[in-house]
């Protein structure tokens, strides 16, 4: 399923038969060598939504849902308005319906589908985010029967555009301080929503600018002179005609650095009244009296589990950062192996560029990332369906899903970011011009990296899960297994003081680099040491944070802070694990033996990397030898080699259509100019009237000189 | 020279006497601590040009030149020709025009004042470098009197505006294989300027798309069938009307990731006849009948000598992402030291961004290369101008300012967008808003990476300027000296293989970790280590590449190629080190001792924090041992601490004006919601009628039970 332009170069056979040189011929597998499957391996890739995919697909290929460049934000707005128009008459989110509301439930379904939607607009995939994955998802998690009645069905056709209005200009990540406050009136028995100051109006909210009737807002539920904590609330913001309703205001956030398709904006409340029966009271009512009453007796508790609900938006956000990963590495790879730049091997013919060793540094390890995050995308997704179908949901289901969810979210957007950007750069001016996508695609995902969840707010709980689970690993020894424990734990302290391999592998390594960067690829190798990484990470802050026990609160807070670094860097340590093995296992999956060999390269490519982005610490804690820790760059440079003639499959393998792609440099363009300047240098060299070089014309003159003087000479000689 | 609002917070007394406790309060310098004198300061780093910048400065405040958000392409290009003509009228470039035109010859000032304009608008820094630092000065570097004479007046006034014709686009980074022609046809005496194919038009010119009427082309001069390479030529390309001249051809770039100010675009030139005399003499002339000639015998060399009067574009664009990082760090800096979020020490108030732990080691290690790379640039901007002002002007003297701005270019165009990205995420949802300026200067820099030399390809020439340094070096040496140099060598060798500090350092570390830690901020270790590690860097490529000698081109190009990656790792590596002994040198200049102290820590958290990137490889050299090893990052996090005092006096001395900041979290906007806020919350803790929170409310209902349950045993006790 590739366009014939993308796949211009690789089906030239190479005739060599053996690895390709850097600067030989382009490389395609050698006769034998292995070969990926492409149309296999993309099948693969396509998970268990396939089919909602290939139709998300086939509609994000359509023109009129595609981002234009040169649009003011007014302009931008508009047409994603329209789209979204589009969408809800073709009922495109309808499948997030539970059975009660007519529909199939599938969560899963749901999200995949609009995680395509990124390569069409970001800002038309955030936008149907807004309304269908988090204002309507909060009327259906948060609200109940009669909730669902009156509001989904004009969330669905998009009758009333709403804004989920939880953060605040002064708390976004912090939710838990919001202070916008909703008082029970029992006289009328109404709500009496209320921003008390500037701070606490509601900020950067898709819709509120412009398009939103209603909002859910996120506000202190206070009755009987208690406040009971965030809760949500159906507020109508404006009415058919789009004036605003009384007591209501709002502000427009003005152009961003991107999804400028979307009417970012603010909300104040002054006193506004709404019925009692507007509290979604799922999790938490109030009687006509006042009284208040929740299903989840701790107010700590209740609140988490509010906000769990709504872990979908950092589960498409996940998805949706890791299409566009592949985006931007199909239109990178495939330049870089049509531009050509420097002569190198050859006087006449210049070198692409992913035969340069530096290219492929560049990208390869970024599309090692890539497919490690889109194997563990779908283990994401697959628990979000699991979880909110109710085939799989409990309490620690929803925990470990939302812990998931928030080690992969940072991840795949902080490389999305850095991958986008860094394949911007390899395109060099081509990759600056609009037309290429790489710009557009940097500016729209760059906010992905701190909206829904902050990226370092979500490491840090990720980090803090690691903590609890193993302080509660400790607390559930029982007395005989303390000192079991505490002999495991001395046997791993004290490997951290002797080189690794000298304890497993004095039998294979005998000293030998050859094998030694053999073991480097062993699975058991890379799986050892992210493991244990991860591990004694956590290990490291636990014990460093013991002091902090039985602290006054400023003490304990400051220890904590002092190891705040290391924390995050514990988390970042359990997502790579998480993304490594999720790439293992996906490896396994497959059957094509080909495919799976030159996978099991990219893996072991992505495992080498990480090692050495941490070799220090590896180093220091004698987890590797140092003569071991030599061989790591190196072998991750042959590795780059043997995963060339593989690059373009690799990404072809992403079923990015020319209707996803739109770069002209990555449909032909380059090809194009290319060919026909080689055309034009053959002529031209076959022709009688090029000129000569001076370098030529001057050596030339040289050797007439001489002939002249030996001529000279020889006429003198007689 | 200050914002007020920009120093809202550092005036307020600590009281504490003591280092600052990370969640205490907002921790300014104990007395008798070091304090910076930000006046000093702000004037050392205005340095050698401090009354062109100061002007500069003055003008960059004005509204009018000033970046807008939503404006289209057209829009924005209208703007930035109308700024253009301001500065023309106010004559700001004239300082670059040499005695015989009536100027200083203010090469350095010239460049130090447009620096200063990146601040008002990226596109006008960029438009005017296009017109005056490439266009204007190709015609006064390249031509000769009678150019000077015929065009140099109407290129100041913007008469004529005119487009630098270089890069084709088929070829950026390689210049010399374009391929557009310039034949000499002595017939009519005319030059016959073509475009032989589609790749090799003319493109990403700014001015080309629209306002440009001439452009300095750089064609491959052909006479008597002779190719003499590529040489400069000034072709008229529009009429006064604006309409194309016969032959010329002109495409629009369309929009781009940023600059949207400029209009780039192509050219394209269909057998256009220009004068003899249009020919850019200066290197190489050609005589009625068409006799080529030059001062210079070498085609190579003089290809090379053209190319490098042309360096100018690279310092100024060092110069500027050097400002943008500071602009960039003002703001972030400046909103976390007032922005709160989450409780930790109080239970009601909120610390302040930037006293987490996190968010100082996200934005300090950048101020501290920010520091250094102004400190760099100021060495780099004398050594401009002594080579141009031709006080200092040597073969010897341009090839080593050529190499440091290949050196430098590179990596402060790197750390603005890394700079900028950060400072961007640091400041959350505010940080996305385009008023707050840090997308914008992001999608502006961006192209700063790949143009006016390409980043990679830039620290490659670096690489082989170190190699071939070192391969001099070996050569110079005479048959005796050949034993010593190789004993020197033999013991750095070894000592490679020898933890550094059990060498040197028996006598003073004894094992104690706090002294190991000591030594690590010697200037000595710093030093020491960067040294040694460039110089080690480009000797274990040079000897990797000893193989290649005298091998076929194509087998020499694939070893080359296989150590591209480590070659530019030493590139970097020369690049830091160059950078840290700038930043050292400035210190030195520095009178103030308090100042000293904190910018001695400042440099002090460079050295470390690149020792730290690298440590793994420092192990793996044995120049640093494990012991102290573990001490690198457990030292930062140190500094982090003792530098938070300091860190808004340090963007402070930027001496950025509101004019210049123009983002409203940084101007007191932030600050107001803080104050607000914090009001509100005091006044409803002091008032009777604040709600009770559930968790208050069930502990007195406890309580309350307990006590109803003690009057009951006490009733029934009699």
């Amino acid at each position: 399923m590739t366009a014939p332009a993308a796949r211009a170069v690789p089906s030239l056979p190479s005739g060599s038969g053996v690895t390709p040189t850097p600067t030989g011929p382009i490389p395609v597998p050698p006769p034998g060598a292995p070969r990926v499957d492409v149309e296999a391996l993309s099948t693969t890739l396509l998970g268990r939504w396939a089919d909602v995919r290939r139709a998300a697909r086939a509609r994000a290929a359509r023109p009129e849902l595609h981002r234009l460049d040169d649009l003011t934000v007014a302009q931008h707005r508009e047409r994603v308005l329209e789209q979204m128009h589009l969408l809800a008459r073709e009922g495109v989110s309808r499948i997030m319906l539970p059975e009660s509301l007519g529909g199939p439930n599938d969560n899963g379904g749901n999200v995949a589908g609009f995680e395509e939607l990124v390569v069409a607009d970001p800002s038309l995939q955030i936008k149907a985010g807004v309304q269908w994955g988090l204002y309507t998802s909060a009327i259906l998690q948060l609200g109940t029967a009669e909730h669902h009645a009156r509001w989904i069905e004009d969330a669905m056709t998009l009758a009333t555009p709403g804004a989920f209005a939880m953060t605040e200009t002064g708390h976004g990540s912090d939710v838990q301080s919001l202070a916008t406050t909703a008082t029970y009136d029992p006289e009328t028995q109404e709500w009496v929503v209320h921003t008390p100051f500037r701070a606490a109006w509601k900020d950067y909210l898709g819709n509120a600018a412009l398009h939103a009737r209603a909002a859910t807002v996120f506000a202190r539920l206070i009755t009987n002179g208690v406040d009971h904590g965030v809760h949500c609330f159906y507020v109508p913001v404006r009415d058919e005609h789009g004036a605003m309703m009384p007591g209501v205001r709002s502000e427009d956030d003005g152009p961003k650095g991107g999804l400028n398709g979307i009417d970012n904006g603010r909300l104040a409340f002054d006193h506004v009244r709404i019925p009692r029966t507007n509290l979604l009271n799922r999790y938490g009512d109030v009687a006509p009296d006042g009284t208040y009453t929740s299903p989840i007796d701790s107010p700590g508790r209740r609140f988490f589990t509010m906000l769990g609900t709504l872990v979908q938006g950092r589960v498409s956000l996940d998805g949706a950062a890791n299409r566009a990963s592949q985006l931007a590495l199909h239109i990178a790879i495939t330049y870089a192996s049509q531009r050509r730049q420097f002569t190198g091997a050859s006087p006449t013919e210049e070198t692409v560029l992913l035969d340069y060793q530096s290219h492929l540094a560049r990208l390869l390890p970024r599309l090692a990332e890539t497919y490690a995050g889109a194997f563990a995308h779908e283990q994401l997704l697959i628990a979000f369906d699991d979880v909110f179908s109710g085939r799989g949901d409990s309490p620690e289901a929803r925990e470990d899903l939302e812990t998931l969810a928030a080690a992969l979210k940072p991840t795949s957007t902080r490389l999305a970011l850095d991958t986008v950007q860094e394949c911007r750069e390899a395109c060099g001016g081509q990759g600056f011009l609009a037309e290429n996508r790489l710009v557009g695609l940097h500016q729209d995902l760059d906010v992905y990296a701190t909206f829904e969840g902050d990226n370092t707010v979500l490491l840090q709980l990720v980090g803090k899960r690691l903590l609890s689970d193993y302080t509660d690993e400790l607390r559930s020894i029982d007395r005989a297994g303390v000192g079991r424990f505490i002999a495991q734990r001395a046997e791993a302290l004290s490997r951290r003081h002797t080189p690794w391999n000298r304890l497993v592998q004095t039998a294979s390594d005998a000293g030998s680099m050859r094998r030694s960067s053999e073991s480097l690829r062993l699975p058991e190798f890379q799986e050892a040491m992210l493991t244990e990484r991860a591990r004694l990470k956590v290990e490291e802050v636990a014990l460093a944070l013991r002091s902090a026990a039985g602290k006054e609160p400023a003490e304990a807070a400051a220890i904590v802070n002092k190891h705040q670094v290391e924390l995050l860097d514990a988390a970042r340590a359990h997502a790579d694990l998480v993304r490594w093995e999720a790439f293992t296992a996906g490896i396994a999956g497959i059957d094509d033996e080909g495919t799976r060999l030159v996978l099991t390269d990219l893996r072991d490519l992505l495992g080498l990397t990480l090692i050495e982005r941490d070799l220090a610490w590896f180093l220091l804690d004698g987890m590797i030898s140092a003569q071991r820790g030599r061989t790591v760059s190196k072998d991750i440079r042959r590795l780059l080699w043997r995963l060339r003639p593989h690059a373009l499959d690799l990404v072809d393998a992403f079923g990015l259509e020319p209707g996803h792609v739109r770069a002209p440099i990555a449909l032909g363009a380059e090809r194009e100019r290319q060919d026909e300047a080689a055309a034009y240098v053959r002529a031209r060299r076959a022709s009688a009237d090029a000129p000569l070089s001076e370098k030529a014309q001057k050596a030339a003159l040289a050797e007439a000189e001489r002939a002249s003087a030996r001529q000279g000479r020889g006429r003198r000689r007689p």
